[in-house]
């Protein structure tokens, strides 16, 4: 390992980046893992090839299987923003207690946004507080970005 | 911040990435809003929840939302590719000025996208030469990279 | 080019990280070109300024074009996981060959994947041995991060 990559990986602010935005990605996982479990107990499949492989047809989309697959595309539109503007906001001379915090704030309001939307599904508000949660810290994090590196 | 972030945080390359990227996430952030807008005001709702929730039920899909949700895809599609391939290119020594003139082009191509499929939608080509520069300059800078690590 | 990114893009990890995720940004555009190439092949169109484009009509979805979206859409929820996940790999001290063996393997494995599943499609578990593959490496280098950073 370089003398430069050591320093990286000493820095306080980019262990604390890289273990949760390491968290959300086996949260992500769950996701696709959790995905294929609900498609073969309820026998939904959409590919023939996959359908067959299990002894049965392609189906129409089963609300079962849809709404864990409507959580996931919720991941996958608003999580990859939160890799690249902690990464920005780590250059941009947080507090490292405040950093922190966000970073766990945001992971685990993505955690509980999934347990009430696809495992243990609740009415709303529930969803929407954990979604305001996420999507007001990655924009805080963006703006003090765009800020910092305007001038 | 260490020594290490601190030299990190001053490199005009790296400022450079750190906004243009921040502006995207924005952007794609606005989708996420705007695509609930468009919800609430077709009351058009994929979740019994959240049609619940506004005093309504479940609908099929309407084109006013669907166009929106279009658009934001292919921001999820086009736009983490954006991230890391340019984080990959600051690594090849490029000039300041060239990178920060693709960085820039980049993100206007694909406001302008967004602007003119799902805001003012106006007739093709508009769409696909906005699409074709970022899709180019992603290609671009990839390329650059392999090229530039292969040896 | 600062002194300190001179020494980033000199760093052999770095290095086999950037040319990684470069050939990966390479073949998600790939699916881009192509789902756009069955389009036009099946006239198989969702937005009315594409079909009017190409004097047709908005039309239902078919399964050429279908498959090829399913195919993209796997790359859009996994492959960003990758992209941030070997990057906090890269800071866990790994020896170089096994990084880079993992990098390689996960690479061909969704390079394989898109080729079983919307090339010239075989029945399972072709695919799932290549998903199960790159899932193993994005969970492996999580998990691994975590411990890393946990302490």
């Amino acid at each position: 390992m370089s003398h430069f990559l050591q320093s990286l990986s000493e820095d306080a602010l980019f262990r604390s980046y890289s273990f949760y935005c390491s968290i959300l990605v086996i949260k992500m996982m769950f996701m696709s893992s959790f995905t294929g479990f609900k498609r073969i107990t309820f026998k939904s499949f959409i590919s023939p090839e996959d359908a067959a492989f299990h002894g049965t047809k392609v189906s129409t989309p089963t609300e079962n299987v849809e709404r864990v697959r409507r959580a996931h595309l919720n991941d996958v539109e608003n999580i990859p923003l939160f890799f690249v503007t902690a990464f920005a906001f780590c250059l941009t001379n947080p507090s490292l207690s405040w950093a922190n915090f966000l970073f766990k704030a945001y992971t685990i309001a993505r955690i509980v946004h999934t347990v009430v939307y696809a495992i243990i599904p609740i009415p709303q508000p529930a969803r929407l507080i954990c979604w305001l949660i996420s999507y007001n810290i990655t924009g805080f994090m963006a703006l003090n970005s765009i800020l910092y590196f305007l001038s």
